[in-house]
């Protein structure tokens, strides 16, 4: 089983992807993102996506019931049903799911951020939080009878309202329950660079004893992503493989070594 | 089995509805629309619905990609997301669907519209088209496992493009392929208005012999409803009832022979 996490940003290929995944022998998932499609609908809707930084230096999305309606409309509404539209142009039989949808991916609401506001100290509340359990019996009914589910946010919490999470996190969840073998993440980067305005900093490969190290060396959204990479390590991945999802071959890439593979 | 319909007006009280559904024992589904929904995105986006009429009298909205891109997110994004959400809030274990979302609703795409056009008549041919077979294993294998489908547009074509299509003609594919009891009608009035300018012309009864002058009776968009309400009946519901989706309990009054029973 492989666990495909592809990014949200505008010049991701999904056609391409789509392409390499119609070729694949072993069962997978699709876990897709949709930040600048979101972000375009909800600058054009009247309430534009807004971040804030909590005290302890992780940045994130404030996602409050507007926000909440952006994703419904980026995520479940464009981004994955184009995404399930090609993957049906290539012989996938794929469903799109949120999830909400059958309570596919099941959360606890964050009880507020810490940020600091007018030199104080506040907790702002919103509608996000951490995914903790997945549907397992829903997506082996569906992989068994020949569909791929395509997965997204929002999630669902433990009074069964729709909030916002980090897809780092769903892998990591899904990952601790399917036990996929390998997790491809497709980004806009050639994989792990060393140092971000540097193309040609790339890490070909990081052992499990370095991400404690790199993820000391970054910053904000990428310090989440090195906390969730040790979390699908810890849970029984093979290997990880950050690869480049703006070429033509994004999925044939990664598998045949090129990106970051963390094992 | 009944097929619940709501239409997609903004008064339909979906809250109510839910609420109604949580309690019946037979098994059902559920077709919505998002008119409403998707008209406000798709005028804030910068590409408003556009209508056209054919020469043979039939409006309907002219499907581009962008109208389709706004019913992506206005049906299968929003509308379809917090109808589950709020089905999750009742206990129903909702799986919010697309017709593209394993081939569920296949069709076969409009070769054009009849339209006058600078005195000439021409073909304008956009996304839309008729469903004609419903992926009745996959509808089986959720209501079969607990799930309850959530089925909006946009549906998908024997080229695996996404396109538009009549909610009353999917619900008569469904019905066709399904032999639900009951088909549920719930829209933004008593029922069938004898004259739609007047709240109290309720026809309280239908029999499918007077169909046909009913059909002969109104005009644009209500003469495909006519049309389709036909087709129900002869794929084999021994009742449609056309209820009024604004009231408190608009399930429970719609079986309970409130609005407009046609049998």
């Amino acid at each position: 089983m492989i666990i495909i996490k592809i990014g949200g940003g505008r010049d991701v290929n999904l056609k391409g992807v789509v392409q390499d995944l119609a070729t694949l022998t072993e069962r997978f998932i699709i876990v897709h993102g949709a930040n600048a499609v979101r972000d375009e609908i909800a600058a054009k809707m009247g309430y534009p996506t807004r971040s804030v930084t909590s005290v302890s230096g992780y940045a994130s999305v404030l996602s409050d019931e507007k926000a909440i309606d952006a994703i419904m409309m980026g995520y479940a509404g464009i981004q994955n049903k184009r995404l399930v539209e090609l993957c049906q142009q290539r012989g996938i039989n794929a469903v799109g799911l949120s999830g909400i949808d059958g309570k596919l991916v099941q959360g606890s609401r964050n009880k507020g951020i810490r940020v600091r506001q007018n030199e104080k100290t506040i907790m702002m509340r919103d509608f996000s939080g951490k995914p903790k359990q997945i549907n397992q019996e829903l997506i082996a009914l569906l992989l068994d009878h020949g569909y791929v589910p395509v997965i997204c946010i929002p999630i669902i919490d433990e009074n069964n309202v729709a909030i916002n999470s980090e897809n780092d996190d769903i892998v990591a969840v899904l990952q601790e329950t399917l036990h996929a073998d390998t997790v491809i993440q497709l980004i806009e980067a050639p994989g792990f660079m060393d140092d971000i305005k540097d193309d040609n900093s790339l890490v070909p490969s990081i052992t499990r004893a370095e991400l404690d190290a790199r993820e000391a060396q970054v910053e904000g959204r990428m310090k989440r992503k090195m906390l969730a990479l040790k979390k699908l390590m810890e849970n029984g991945a093979a290997r990880v493989i950050i690869g480049d999802g703006r070429v033509d071959h994004p999925v044939q890439d990664a598998l045949s070594g090129k990106g970051t593979i963390i094992q």
